[in-house]
């Protein structure tokens, strides 16, 4: 027992220290590993199999909206990367430079890619001649690199897996489009597979992307009530268009720019199923994300018939579709208990003689802890309803929990008061300056969040400056 | 029709110069793009979709021979790379250096990864305790960058997609067999999904991989007689193990160290695929690997009813599996059938007012050109038949054209005749050693290929120094 009880042990509670928790978390669910590489990080194959589910899910979905995938070059010239003025103010000040190539100097640095928008749009340049050609919906699957200087396993390091989707079109109503329809496609997904609630909205122009227009987010309240942004997308406008020179002959044959998008998500996604769902016992995964959905321990394994039924057990599992595995390992079954716990699969089948002897097996539900007894026939069907119900129970939990945590504040004071006592979102009316702005990151430690979709008018004036307000914000601490 | 001619003109012939044939094909059937990145390539949406096939179909392979997929950093620190000598020499002056990390010089430089033996090395070496760790059977999908002087778009480019299997075993006939075992999955793959015949072998050890012990190889013969190397198992024994401390308990509690291998395929395979079954007309995709098996064209397309039953039957093709689209772009038919040729979609089907007054359709075969007339309702079957029966033909076809440009030399002289004369294989007997493996690449211009798993014996000697032959040796001049 004293094996079993380290496992356990060995996580921080969420209460006492949320940062430890979620390193205790990454690490003893086997997500992660450290390296070598300063920053940078091992996704082992419990995390990269949750990588692998987003991508399969969210690769149809772009599919279904015309995306196609196409894939560029990991490295920018200097000289292409200041093309435009905002965007290499944004990034060239946290890249890592490549200045040799083999033995030999090289005559023009080159940066790994921290984003690809010059890239794709020197591609575009050549590419896009005619009316013909556009749109072009264009994305690609690949790790960027930003020289960051504090990191945190799929939070913020200094490479990450992402998309990043590129756009270019004929018209500027076409594009705001777009950037809303993926921002809409992301939040879908967050809510629908990942179990997530999300506010979606609009990024102040302090807040938005170096380059853009406009940047569209999508936020999620995590446990500790802080804010992880989960997606972003933005809209270009004409601007990089001009700066690269991407015109076409339109049918009237004259020439014109293109309006352009881009819209990405991250591994930090799998940050936010950690944070939204985990609990003092590990992982929670919601069981349209989770590699494994169901795992089959044997109790007594060498009791006569137990394994030859839990194989049984698992087959039948397959055969419904369910992701299902089978701890045959010589651990005991308190240890397996524990670890199928950590790894946060959704539903565990326990079965031993006794069962097997009355004919059933005992079905558990990572979330809740609720314990079934299930006749074995019926083990498939009702494995299916549990995960099914815990789906949807999971994204009910989080919605309660974001909405318990989110406060509406009409005074400055109020403001102060629910920042510094109040974990979670702040509601609060704006004026739309930036000093007001920045007042609320200096002052009260809080950064704006979005202006959501779903405007509300609290007040008519500015929660900060007393001015007329022009859009309700979330306001927030942020990952 | 100035227009039509103009596509089909654009390719120069096959017979007239191959390389000018290939470099046209990558480019006309929107394979690839040239980038401001020297050596670099965009991967375009028709290529990225052969890319993501010979992915999926891989990865599912994979999976049921168990491995797992992670991933690992993008770099290597300098001290990392340096920690096992004959590894180091082999890629230490082909690699790109990242020496500044945002506006700040590095400690220590990174190479961006070539492969990533280090990094595997230096994770397992904290990964890996016990018996009970092993075996590790770990895969990543990425891409990795070695600094060519001479690029050719999938042949050779100083970034390329591929996969690394990077494996550990507690003994050496486990890692031996794990070597052989992924070697027969890459050369299934090549002969059942791209129709490509490959000799199986084992190269010389002037010819392995650096750092291994023993590498084998698959080896296909292109259109023009040349080798091209299309994927790579190596066995390393327990050098990195011993260079990067990878030790383990075994059950008898002794410290031993693991036996590792490593294994991989890339983007090449798209050159192989269109090297060996391309034409004049341009590329032809077996139908397996192609992202459009079928695609329907209609001629006059303005005539009553003749689009929605193009419309039907492209519906019917895709309820029965197939991946079918439609051409209702407004090009000419003939503008269409040059394109669909080029893209080398293997099936078309053509159908204009006369057709619908027969309730019939014409179905093309993209290598062959056969047509047949068809009944409407019968298209699904028909083309899936016509599928299958090309699949099978092509690799029957390129197995011919292998077979019929693989000779066999007796004497020196022969050898050489032959290599100046017919571009294949030469098979001929080997000594054993390196000064007559130099001499063939310095004097006749050919490198060994493989020792193949088949042996033959053709005479007791050496065919270049006249010594007691050791080895039957595929010779040949290779991309």
């Amino acid at each position: 027992m004293a094996k079993e009880k380290k496992l356990v042990e060995s996580i921080t509670s969420m209460e006492e220290d949320f940062a430890q928790w979620y390193t205790d978390v990454v690490k003893k669910a086997e997500l992660i590993d450290y390296t070598s590489v300063k920053g940078c990080m091992v996704i082992k194959p419990a995390g990269y199999a949750i990588w692998e589910n987003i991508q399969h899910e969210l690769d149809r979905r772009f599919k279904e909206a015309g995306v196609e995938n196409v894939y560029l070059p990991m490295f920018i010239p200097e000289s292409l990367l200041q093309k435009e003025k905002d965007h290499v103010e944004g990034f060239a000040p946290e890249v890592a430079w490549v200045t040799h190539g083999g033995l030999e100097p090289l005559q023009e640095r080159l940066c790994v890619r921290p984003t690809s928008e010059t890239l794709f749009c020197d591609f575009y340049a050549n590419d896009i001649h005619s009316y013909r050609d556009l749109p072009r919906v264009y994305n690609q699957w690949c790790s960027v690199v930003r020289w960051e200087k504090t990191t945190r396993p799929f939070l913020r390091s200094r490479e990450f897996l992402w998309q990043e989707g590129h756009t270019a079109h004929a018209t500027a109503e076409e594009a705001e489009e777009r950037t809303i329809q993926m921002l809409n496609l992301y939040a879908d997904f967050c809510e629908e597979v990942l179990a997530i609630p999300v506010i979606r909205g609009q990024k102040t122009d302090k807040e938005k992307f170096a380059g853009a227009e406009s940047t569209y987010t999508i936020e999620a309240m995590m446990h500790d009530g802080k804010a992880l942004q989960s997606g972003t997308s933005h809209n270009f406008g004409d601007g990089f268009a001009k700066a690269f020179e991407i015109q076409y002959a339109d049918k009237d044959n004259t020439l014109k720019y293109v309006h352009q998008t881009s819209w990405g998500v991250s591994t930090r996604m799998i940050g936010a199923i950690i944070m939204v769902h985990g609990d003092d016992s590990g992982l929670v995964l919601p069981p349209r994300i989770a590699p494994v959905q169901a795992m089959v321990i044997p109790v007594r394994q060498k009791a006569e018939g137990v394994m030859e039924k839990a194989e049984e057990i698992l087959q039948a599992m397959i055969r419904a579709g369910i992701r299902a595995k089978l701890d045959d390992t010589d651990k005991s079954p308190g240890w397996k208990f524990s670890e199928q716990e950590m790894r946060g699969i959704p539903v565990r089948i326990e079965m031993g003689p006794k069962d097997l002897e009355a004919g059933q097996a005992v079905l558990v539900r990572r979330d809740t802890r609720e314990k079934t007894v299930v006749q074995i026939p019926e083990i498939p069907e009702k494995v299916q309803e549990l995960l099914d119900t815990m789906q949807k129970e999971m994204l009910e939990r989080a919605r309660v929990h974001m909405e318990k945590h989110t406060y509406t504040a009409l005074t400055k004071e109020e403001f102060k008061k629910t920042a510094d006592e109040k974990p979670g979102f702040i509601k609060a009316m704006w004026c739309g300056c930036q000093e007001c702005e920045d007042a609320a990151k200096e002052e009260i430690g809080v950064t704006s969040r979005c202006m959501p979709f779903r405007q509300e008018i609290l007040s008519d004036t500015c929660v900060f400056c007393g001015k007329p307000a022009k859009k309700l914000v979330y306001w927030g601490k942020a990952y």
